[in-house]
């Protein structure tokens, strides 16, 4: 039996993905070679390379507009350091609406000024704050989409003359943005693109080149947008897997299609967590919740292991909260089934029939 | 028909390790997930974590000897710079013995001074530089174990009371050394020890902690050996192939038995170059010559279309020479079988037959 993958990422990804990545393992293509042996300058793979460049431009209506589409390592964790050595001359704006979003800034501020010009700190991260000013004479403006651990969205991005920096490690190609708002776009690969290992970037071009320090040449974007991404060795069998993913995504009908069966899947849950007594949200503001995180808590905390047993017993995996909220939390990306909601909200409904 | 692969990596891997990760893609220890969507932070993966590091410090003879191993991404490349943001405050000593030793001393010169020991620059890196001396007074030594390009290989080591840092990408676990010796040994996985994605990173813990500069997060050694490799999401697949294709090794009888084989595999290509007339070595002196890459060329540069012919025909794949030095390489690195080899020298002798 298939399980019900609600995992925060890495994630599930689409069963068909997940069976020609297993033949290209055993046979790339009827070359006659392994995926994981063939050189990284070989024509297949300098091939499934530019294809998943333009794919991720394409599908975000970037084409011709000046990005670069980067495959690169090292998770969202290096973009917090390589945003700032390539971008941070003198100071920099963060929002702080979470976990990443402080990481991010605890880097940022080796290089440079951090101005923090809005948080939701001062609430454990359970609202996306508003109403606040972008000051002027900013290197760039760096923003989280999407707050993995506290289950909250940006809906509406800040606006200024500074670059906007955006890590969309979480639901990036789940909803559809004007992308070309934002000068740098990271995400990690594992949550709604591929497998762990890889690392989207996408850049304008023209944000480049305007710091005075040396950058080593792993962590200038320059360098990597120069060799079209094969400066080194790229991770290849997670470049093939986000290809594989981004195709079934433009199968689908891309961002737009995808956009309207995420926001179904999180309007399930959520009606759940509002209409089930039994159950409280985490985020304090309907406007600011998550399609991609739902974080919720019993309201009887005695009520634990029998809902554990429930979901379990009906095949859920990796529905339980980061240890800074507790509770539960559903993390319906991409590739996640309606069905494995209907199976999560059903487990619920029956935890108040039982209960 | 399984192709005889002489790529330089990504290279060729043990069948049964292809076989192995192939399952895991569809369904990873029976659990009913893929390898590709489980979370990092889960039962099944940190015991995969917890064992590869095991078993690469056991393979090396490591264990409790004040080492630890870490799984990191971004390729040689990546520890080029770290090496020096890690270890270089005043001044360091590089071995210049080829394109990746001159890849290092320029991202290391942007953090202190360096001192090129010794180099085999002034013939196109041909052979190994020896009768040296190392300066003393510097923060650490730096050297390449194996010159995938140019087909050279270190054979001793130099002696120094400054750590000792070896990039052996391309020849670790594959010969018996006293691994004692180094303070820091890094490598690509994508020759002997897995897919492209991973970087294993060996350090001594005692050689950390010296220099006055603030690290960013990722790039400090401290903070991926304090979290057991698991400061951030890891190449959760790197990092399982990894460990099946160490499960390997040390089934086959560690790197003592795997040694052996490579000698024989090395000794029969290298008699062939040097008995066949149509056949020249590329590396100056024997003794230096690698028993992962032998590099040569045809001594009549007529015969190239009829030598591809044959190994082409014979099923060989990636036996074209590095641009830099032209010709052919035969990279053997520890799951090419001796058949392989024996194939190619076949090739060989077929070529002389017929010219």
């Amino acid at each position: 039996m298939k399980k019900h993958n609600f995992s925060a990422g890495p994630c599930i990804l689409p069963a068909e993905v997940f069976q020609k990545a297993a033949d290209a393992v055993l046979n790339f293509q009827g070359i006659d070679l392994s995926i994981l042996e063939i050189s990284h300058r070989s024509a297949e793979f300098v091939a499934v390379m530019e294809e998943a460049q333009h794919l991720a431009l394409s599908l975000l209506g970037l084409s011709d507009k000046g990005y670069k589409a980067l495959f690169l390592q090292g998770g969202a964790s290096t973009q917090f350091l390589m945003a700032a050595y390539n971008l941070l001359e003198n100071k920099a704006g963060y929002i702080n609406t979470g976990t990443w979003s402080t990481k991010a800034i605890k880097e940022a501020k080796l290089f440079g000024e951090v101005v923090e010009i809005a948080s939701s700190k001062d609430q454990n991260f359970n609202y996306i704050p508003k109403d606040f000013s972008v000051p002027s004479g900013l290197d760039y403006v760096h923003c989280t989409s999407n707050n993995t651990i506290f289950g909250t969205q940006l809906k509406e991005f800040p606006t200024s003359e500074a670059p906007l920096v955006c890590d969309m490690s979480s639901d990036i190609f789940s909803r559809a943005l004007d992308f070309s708002k934002f000068g740098l776009i990271y995400a990690g690969a594992q949550k709604n693109m591929g497998p762990a290992g890889a690392t989207l970037v996408i850049i304008k071009e023209s944000i480049l080149g305007k710091v005075s320090r040396s950058i080593p040449s792993m962590l200038d974007y320059s360098v990597h947008t120069g060799k079209e991404s094969m400066f080194n060795t790229p991770p290849v069998f997670s470049v093939y897997v986000s290809l594989l993913t981004l195709q079934w995504l433009q199968n689908k009908g891309g961002i737009s299609a995808i956009e309207k069966a995420n926001t179904e899947k999180a309007e399930l849950i959520y009606s759940e967590i509002d209409r089930n007594p039994l159950f409280t949200g985490f985020v304090a503001n309907k406007e600011d919740r998550s399609n991609m995180n739902a974080t919720f808590t019993l309201t009887d905390a005695s009520l634990q292991s029998t809902f554990d047993g429930l979901w379990k017993e009906a095949g859920i995996n990796g529905l339980n909260g980061h240890r800074s909220v507790g509770g539960y939390r559903a993390s319906m990306y991409n590739a996640l089934p309606k069905e494995s909601v209907q199976v999560l909200v059903e487990a619920m409904q029956q935890l108040e029939k039982q209960a």
